[in-house]
């Protein structure tokens, strides 16, 4: 499979593990003659650190891009695959020291065992959630294609954090919260939360909304690349992601069809049911998801497991972990939801050229 | 993206409308010297033909799967591509004539359009369920190349019709229910529920489950081709799915860390949270996986839509159609299932070969 | 490697053996809206046939095109998968018998039997040339989507037949040409050579030269995806291809560098001698290139085989077949080169649109 | 088409400017468990340096290798992405200064600037044959897996420069030889030629030939993934490439079909017509390819050329060049093939696990 590879026409390949010297991504596909320097990439990966919140890994990264090729001298894109690079520099590989003999619950360890043959890895190795760092990077970059060529924008926020979920969608909020949760009146019901398991040394799962908002319709492909096919992909590769909807997403298992379509205008679609998507064809109106977040499987508390020879044991995961990763994981999201759209824009752009007199909205 | 290929190692291309002249499926990828013939096919193709349940539409096509290529005079395939054709014979265009001015509320007519500049077609055209019948027969080639080599079984059947959700799970009632339903004693009421919608001109949602046993520990990639995401991309590439989880699946989002990972014994985790996969890799327990389907789009109800010139209309969508969709979907996300594990399949051989070792329990 | 794929904008899955019962193609990423019918594909597969030259084998198929998907009622491309399957029909396995248990020199029945287990397919099985038929109608498809959209114009003869060389270039001589000779005046000469070998029952080899005319400048990737890696590789992937050149090609390894650049004049490089691309892009110059083509491996004189056990044996390759594969060979190496234009069309739009200024001319 | 990529199985993403920050490669695909350090890549782009030769360039760049990402601690692969990054030092921008208003004869200035708007790059940009770099640290990586797994040899060398062709192949000579050159009797010649050349401002071109020595019978795959066909794209996709032959390549087009196959023995063809690969499928002999390369575009002599503008013009292009590139070109063949050979282990192993018995000599 290749796994470190995503996107056909606007595709990206990582590489790095949490502890090894550095982490990065290779863009391609990326048309040539805008405007990129580094502090377009920092300002995304920033949003991502950790160390901007009280619930954060205490773990102390700058995460500073260094854009290696793809742009002119003059700082333009010249079309070639753009390589951008963060050095690790505060791999603490003491502090995994003594995992490095059993497997940890709710972690790759043993798959990565069973698969590589490879020992647990200091901080997870390539399955390390610091992977993701390599994915925001190229989401910066696909953000400035979608920036300078549509209206398209993406937002992302958490909705839920355990049972609570926000009633309220303020994503202006959610950009200061250090949770990132959508509504400002539930919010600190949702932080007492999260502090209280953290004083336990226990975990909380939660719910990410990703919203694109103008995306035009017609984008996507019918049958294996329908845009929730795509999306869906993009999301569950994301470690912590353990389902994944989109519009009513769910609780259209229980309406009746009746109340499950969203009827049609003269511009479309006209409700939120089917999430921006028909036909796994956007709409035009918002493209709406959600990720249900399993808590960090790193906890402070006792679990049973095994070693390397099958023994069994107990393990407590020291370490730098957050609380609760929905947070953290909203950016990311975000960023594997511009990739994929910025993918779409490319191939559309073919069609277009072909029957122009279709597409004067877009 | 050219949406109709699916697969990397096991890849399938599909093509066909519901009303032209055939539907088929090309599988290339199939390694030589295993026997398949058509009834191979035809019987993965019969558990999905409407017309075996009283609550399917009532177009009656024989489905007869025609094998073109791929196999010796002997009858045992050659390692060239398998092309299956299954010619189209009961398209009764004419119910949906006046549909071709009117876009149906809750299908791709809309977004056809706007991306092909095509009037709605008859059934959907490419967007018809009856696409789905090229990836049952793929599914029944892929079927044939996992028993042939593995001891892995891909189960499917209805976990629930709208709110009756199954208790109990026996796949063997559910193979001959009509409903496909998962819980013997439940089924009666789901068997009213639908009869119930049906006399409204009503229809009704539904989840599907998935189930792959025997699956080795050690299958999938990390990052972007985790098993959730190939499975994950199989399944929302399904008409109707909405949603789809894994294991725990959105249960997760409320649970804290430290009832949320399955421990670890000598042979792996212990327990069902992980639904068979961790960071990505299945860990030889059972692969779980749950569809969430909404309801059959088409109603004999009026619905709100515009014509193709954006004028307001009422349309009622006559033709043939299931009151819930579930019960037929279940074959597909089955066969889907089972396309993605052949792919598995064959990525995996290349390091069992250099590492022998470790691979001993495959 | 799914050896049976080609393309990534447009993309060409073929299937089928020489004695199996079909053959065919399925072309995906055509755009929607253009006129496509089945005689659009006839006529290339017509030029393509047996049995319109005295010195082409003697199998009599009528190979018509059937269209099975892909099309409106109305006739036009949808956008989806177009699957066309060509039946065969003169089939006679009974030529090939004798040679089911011996391997025939200089064709693949021998790296099959090591590759998949086969003992040696009537006809070659997938390895035919009858292979490539399916490859002349994915190129009529290709060549509409170029016609409908740009200038280019894709022409193909013989350049050589064994030492006699073409010195003029009569495309049109050449259409009519049973050798498909470009050169009116030694083409007497050709032909009798082709007709001597013949009566020995040996074949004679060629040179096939492909010309892509109107090609705008600013076609084609740098670095792996250069113009002459794509066609490189199509042309290579034509059995019979033992080498291939671009421009001034071999000749070029014998020139000082002073006499082997074009110099550049306002509309681009001025000369033949890069074959209309630089840095594997294309100039707007003629793209020229030629396939060296082997004698046809099938001869009436004895040659030293071994049998399935590897016991040595002499053998005769009977059957139907050609003295020299070069006239037949070319409408196949045109469809290549249609296909790969195809692909650079629906690739090069993206950037057209965002820069269009620069575009100006194409 | 996105160029940067090459292989399906063993997949390398190239990146880097010749006068950026840096150039490099990330691997994906590579097996884990096999000892890799910097080193082992270090020795193979120390035999692709330029200074090391009186003819290259006096560019003088250390070119080292620094390994950033799919390694243990302990220095073992662990089958996620090998990133290499090799920093670019001695980048003097100053000489291309006066060109970056004229396009170069013979370079990709001319193209670029038509596809992506780009005026004249330093060196060429991604043009650059820097850029071959990055191919060899990968080829460096595919080596290591096939000396691990298999016999496998990837040799190259200089079979002609100019017109002198090498009448002996001794491998061990070319290895020390500056040029590379097959036959220590004919050297002294070509060195004079290569010396009058350099003296005259002129440039010259050659021929270089890949082995591939000890590779089993039945790798490769039918019809557009032939041997030839992988090995045709990975050469072209060489700069300076204009012809590739296989086995006795283009002298085949003029020998009748009673001389141009291979008689076949016990284990296989035996003679070297064939080039080691019968229907696009490795036959168990060595595989022979020659690339024919231009003369170095870049002389002292002048040129006429236009501006930006279009306005005629003439230029010298000053700068540090090869008077010959076939010498440097070789390893960068020669890595190519590895990939290409790496790719077909990989994809082997599926069919061999499913038929051991066929396989036993591999």
């Amino acid at each position: 499979m290749l796994g470190s590879q995503f996107g056909k026409n606007f595709r990206i390949t990582t590489f790095g593990e949490s502890h090894g010297k550095a982490l990065g991504v290779v863009v391609d596909g990326m048309p040539a003659g805008l405007a990129l320097v580094e502090s377009t990439i920092q300002r995304d990966l920033d949003r991502r650190r950790p160390g901007t919140s009280p619930y954060a890994t205490s773990r102390q990264e700058p995460d500073k891009a260094k854009l290696l090729s793809g742009v002119t001298k003059d700082g333009f894109t010249n079309g070639a695959p753009i390589a951008i690079v963060v050095e690790n520099t505060d791999a603490k590989v003491a502090d995994y020291k003594e995992n490095e003999r059993l497997f940890r619950p709710g972690h790759a360890d043993f798959t990565y065992h069973r698969k590589y043959g490879l020992n647990p890895q200091p901080g997870g190795g390539r399955a390390s959630g610091r992977e993701t760092l390599a994915r925001v990077a190229a989401g910066a970059v696909a953000r400035l294609l979608l920036a300078s060529t549509t209206r398209i924008q993406v937002l992302s926020a958490v909705r839920a954090i355990d049972k609570i979920v926000a009633q309220k969608s303020s994503f202006e909020f959610a950009e200061k919260d250090p949770l990132r949760f959508l509504d400002p009146d539930l919010a600190p019901k949702a932080h007492n939360l999260v502090k209280a398991a953290q004083e336990k040394g226990d975990s909380l799962g939660g719910v990410v909304e990703v919203q694109g908002l103008n995306v035009p319709a017609g984008w996507g492909e019918p049958v294996f690349a329908k845009m929730e096919a795509l999306l869906g992909a993009a999301f569950f590769s994301i470690g912590a992601v353990r389902a994944v909807e989109f519009g009513a997403g769910t609780s259209l298992a229980t309406l009746p069809g009746s109340q499950a379509n969203d009827p049609i205008g003269p511009s479309g679609p006209m409700g939120d049911l089917h999430g921006g998507i028909l036909g796994g064809i956007s709409t035009g109106k918002p493209i709406v998801a959600r990720l249900f977040v399993r808590p960090t499987p790193s906890i402070s508390l006792r679990q049973d497991t095994v070693d390397l020879q099958g023994v069994p044991s107990k393990i407590v995961t020291h370490g730098r972990h957050d609380p609760t990763v929905a947070p953290r994981l909203a950016p990311v999201a975000e960023a594997m939801c511009l990739i994929v759209l910025a993918d779409l824009y490319l191939e559309r752009q073919a069609n277009i050229a072909l029957h122009p007199q279709i597409y004067r909205e877009d």
